[in-house]
């Protein structure tokens, strides 16, 4: 048995969601995204198979499939990831290639596909042991959570001595909050009112049935025009109430004095935070906006890897981390920047949305209350209603609060049909698009930006 | 003529030299490259083309060949640039394709692929202007060159006001100083003595030849043990004598802490810099390892965009700027780099080496000079006397310094011998290889170096 108990195989896919047809998911620098994965399997010799995928918005997913297929050499005929012990030499080998950093290094396309990897090996892990990824990890012991973590580049910030008295310092408790999520879920927001390409009248609807369907919290796009986000952000703050929380989120689109001047323009609607007001690469300057405005900073979906989450937090630049459980090399270094934020006292709130990342990352939230922070204050996951039903396990959302998943794995498997309908460019899907009005979408960008309906 | 003189083809090479059988170009993080290039020709109606690259070192380099394969769709049926216009237009539609900035945001794979075609464009151009690109640029109006720039999120640090101010300060002297760079070159310094593969004895003949040959700076990689570095920069000090500077580059391999320690015990050889001591990602890991120790600090190969250059410069991380031809979104990302640079009064020293980085960079370097900073103080390009046998217009290096192109285009076009020869996997250089015992090296990571000769 342990002869044949290695992966076999590693297969990708380049699978395509033409949401761009609707305009959901439109904001100020992505006018029309086609929710795409690139999507991969590893294949074992005992007949088991543990799957990932990254998230693109459409064109250059097949450079994600081709930088996923690259890894092939690293992972088959490796023995099954079953241990932190595995999961970690895995992610060591994937993210240390000598050749392959020299495509990065840890940052884009090569990054996320190793993250990929390692995230379909976390997968297959977490069904070998019978548990849902969250709870996984959650059985660990602080040592073999310890071990998992790459700490190169971030000891001036945590050194794994601090790491582990971190851990150490969540061990009391561990089991009162697993059962506590599972009795009554983690705290979610919804994006759904707020896209760019909505009209008002679509926004409030949708804004007071948020409410209604018991979130405390929306998300609003903003940062295409000013005079527009006043009157939608007064709209919105007038279908929800004092009470209910609203984020408002800027997808990179100012510079630091633009963020600072728009900002200020909409504090008194009392905004939860400004998300990605500029550059995720700018460090200092979200400093300087957290420093230059009353609204508090958020960021992360965009940020290429732990070093420049470590320096967001020893810059005091952020106000919130929201981690993504596809952008960087999967759970390890997740839990690196789970632990980088726990240390500095950040509360963590995912991003989430496009294809199958709310159904990642829920996963990691629910073990860093669990095992890390200890604490759901502020804290919140995002949450949009778009593509669930394309999964085998699909988050689970009511009242305002994702349901603990209890089935084995990393609620990561897309369903075979949905893979083969979506499959790009050949795939049902985009054959029936090739023949109508809204196939030629190749060269929009965004100074070219469609007229909403 | 005007209808057919467009982009008509973009074809794409995976080249690949079997460097690592030698061991040049072994440092402490890069045991064992195969320098590569992803490279892309921009066929034109006209019949003339414009040659570009990405510089790699193995692994990946078909992931990055496949993702400038996937900007086809932005260049093809594009009018052919030939004026600062038109290459500004090309470098904002590849750098803002909304659905490509995902993959990135400006950095990695993604954003190489966009500077290779950028790249490629320059080369046109200046092919059809019948200028060395250096020349070219340098026969721009400072307006010219101000609209090249992107200076999204750069506001904070450099307007376009300063910019302009900055490049109009320039334009008194421009022709004397491109004369004095046609007469006498612009300053070079080798990195052939001191790769971490090279014995003692080989060190210290090639430090010997390096002066010998005219070179008033060297460089020695250092990182993988401090023993062995305090003896190669004792020889190396010892056969050059006190004048000559010695650079040391320890590609990464450092935390903060690690770095300080290793420098202070480094400092009685009187280093002229220190390059990359950590992640190229951690501008206050740069500023603090400046600040806790006495050797001048010097990054930028692998610094993704100009919003981290922009950072690195604002934090005052870095003495000295070592802009890459091929890493960032080309000439225009690095002219922003080079305003930036000025604007902050630090010297641009340009890496280069791998597979015609020498033949951009002396360009960029060049125009620097003439046209931006005016100023050749403490400034060097870097010389690597390796593979510019393969290229139609080789870098001419002699007594210690670059001699001006005067060649139309960029320096950018390899042999078409050199690029079937080297085609990767079926080139009759691998076909070769692949019989040999050095051929399987594909699972080397930087835990598992391989004894040098």
């Amino acid at each position: 048995m342990a002869t044949t108990d290695t992966v076999t195989a590693l297969e990708v896919h380049d699978v395509r969601f033409p949401t761009s047809r609707q305009l959901d998911g439109s904001d100020a620098m992505n006018p029309d995204p086609d929710y795409s994965a690139a999507y991969v399997v590893l294949h074992t010799g005992s007949g088991d198979a543990g799957h990932g995928f990254c998230f693109t918005i459409g064109r250059g997913n097949d450079v994600m499939a081709a930088a996923i297929g690259s890894l092939t050499p690293h992972v088959v005929g490796r023995p099954a990831p079953a241990t932190a012990a595995d999961l970690a030499a895995l992610h060591h080998d994937l993210t240390h290639d000598s050749q392959l950093r020299w495509l990065g290094p840890e940052k884009g396309v090569s990054h996320m596909a190793a993250g990929a990897v390692v995230n379909a090996a976390w997968d297959l892990a977490a069904t070998r042991a019978g548990l849902p990824v969250w709870e996984f990890l959650a059985s660990m012991t602080s040592e073999e959570l310890l071990s998992l973590v790459d700490f190169r580049y971030l000891s001036d910030a945590l050194t794994p001595q601090e790491a582990l008295a971190l851990l150490r310092a969540a061990e009391p408790g561990r089991a009162e909050r697993a059962e506590r999520l599972r009795a009554e879920g983690y705290p979610a927001y919804t994006t759904t009112p707020g896209w760019l390409g909505y009209d008002d009248a679509k926004l409030a609807r949708l804004s007071r049935e948020a409410v209604a369907e018991g979130f405390d919290q929306i998300k609003l796009k903003v940062g295409a025009d000013l005079d527009d986000d006043v009157r939608r952000l007064r709209i919105a703050r007038e279908s929800v109430g004092p009470r209910v929380r609203i984020a408002v989120d800027a997808n990179q689109r100012w510079d630091v004095a633009e963020a600072v001047r728009w900002m200020t323009a909409l504090a008194p609607f009392d905004p939860y935070w400004i998300e990605e007001p500029t550059s995720p690469d700018d460090v200092l300057g979200h400093a300087a906006i957290r420093a230059g405005q009353p609204v508090p900073v958020a960021t992360g979906e965009h940020v290429a890897n732990r070093v420049v989450f470590k320096q967001l937090l020893q810059a005091g630049a952020v106000d919130f981390v929201q981690i993504d459980a596809a952008r960087v090399a999967g759970v390890n270094e997740n839990l690196a920047i789970l632990l980088l934020a726990a240390k500095y006292g950040v509360p963590v709130c995912p991003h989430a949305g496009g294809v199958g990342l709310c159904e990642l990352v829920q996963h990691l939230a629910m073990f860093d209350y669990v095992a890390v922070s200890g604490s759901l204050a502020g804290r919140a996951i995002e949450y949009v209603d778009h593509l669930h039903e394309h999964f085998t396990d699909p988050v689970r959302v009511s009242d305002g609060r994702y349901r603990a998943p209890h089935r084995p794995g990393f609620s990561a498997r897309m369903k075979p049909a949905s893979l083969a309908d979506h499959r790009y460019p050949d795939g049902p899907v985009w054959r029936a698009a090739a023949s109508g009005p809204a196939a030629d979408h190749q060269h929009t960008t965004e100074s070219e930006r469609p007229e909403h309906e």
